[in-house]
């Protein structure tokens, strides 16, 4: 028999959501996605400075169905325009293949969509264990301040489409509103030294 | 064509290491695993109360290769006699079948053999990510004195073949050794009012 794979482990970094060791790390700039922002000038406007939109760090094993790959996703804060900075988005190259997000650090959305054009997100906060089913295109948007981390798993034959995203887009953006609340002046407030005057 | 299975998220609970909402949850107490601690007379004496070992969430989804099961385990501290509490630990019923435990409080061992009585065991602590690798029964031990809480992930199919486990055990038990450091007199030290005396 010939020798099997043998068990391993990888240190996750709570601090910076890095992997040790770091496995094969994917490094995602502006400029490797550039067509994918909505708004062109801020695209050009930013090129210059050409940010680090995310990184991937993904452990090594085999691409088979024995196996699971895993990886941990470090998403930046930031915005091209008053889009929130995202990862690429894809469907699995054998495309009914799960993926499981479990969410450590940061805050962010997960969006989806089917060749079909159902449109789905989720919410993630630390905590957070979302469901990519079978079908599903997958990208996270970091919608926070801070960095958004995500450990990640599917099966180890799922494999990697990239390009229906790259032509096609996702069925939404997803953009900076205004605020959730506003800090408003308190009409029956008085300091207190005005009181009684 | 049929309704597709749709996104979905559930949240782990930092604190206790459970999942909301809980999914298919399985809990081990003494009785359920009896046969398998090596001091048959400490087994006896902790009948009565019957001490619940852990605990399984389950996320409940399809037991086929498009989808990825995933879980927590709580495992207790505690001992019978001197091994320490553990899981009853399984072969996956499709033996090739990969698996992710990702450790996320407390501390314990991983101990893991195959069918050729191979034997390989991992230390885990928070942000510990233990692959065991197709072919590979595996069991965890809590080590400590809190609760040790894992992360789950395995292919869809995988399954779970207790049986085998039950009949041979594992290769090596995890006993209580004396303590890796002991508080002793240190004979240079002197009370500050015996100085000079
Ligand atoms: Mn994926
Ligand atoms: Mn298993």
């Amino acid at each position: 028999m010939t020798k099997i794979f043998q068990p391993f482990s990888t240190m996750y970094e709570f601090d910076s959501g890095a992997l040790n060791p770091q496995g094969k790390l994917i490094s995602r700039r502006l400029s490797d996605m550039s067509s994918m922002y909505q708004d062109s000038e801020a695209v050009q406007a930013l090129l210059n400075d050409n940010p680090l939109i995310y990184e991937v760090y993904n452990v090594e094993v085999p691409e088979n169905e024995e196996h699971i790959q895993h990886c941990t996703t470090i998403l930046y804060p930031g915005k091209v325009g008053s889009e929130f900075f995202m990862t690429k988005g894809h469907y699995h190259e054998i495309i009914n293949r799960a993926e499981i997000y479990f969410c450590l650090k940061g805050k962010g959305l997960l969006i989806m969509q089917t060749k079909e054009g159902e449109f789905s997100s989720l919410e993630m906060e630390p905590g957070t264990i979302a469901y990519v089913p079978p079908y599903w295109a997958h990208r996270t948007v970091n919608t926070g301040d801070e960095t958004f981390v995500f450990f990640a798993a599917y099966p180890g034959d799922a494999g990697h489409d990239y390009g229906l995203i790259e032509t096609e887009g996702f069925v939404k953006a997803v953009m900076e509103q205004a605020e959730k609340y506003a800090l408003v002046a308190n009409p029956s407030y008085r300091k207190e030294n005005e009181i009684g005057e």
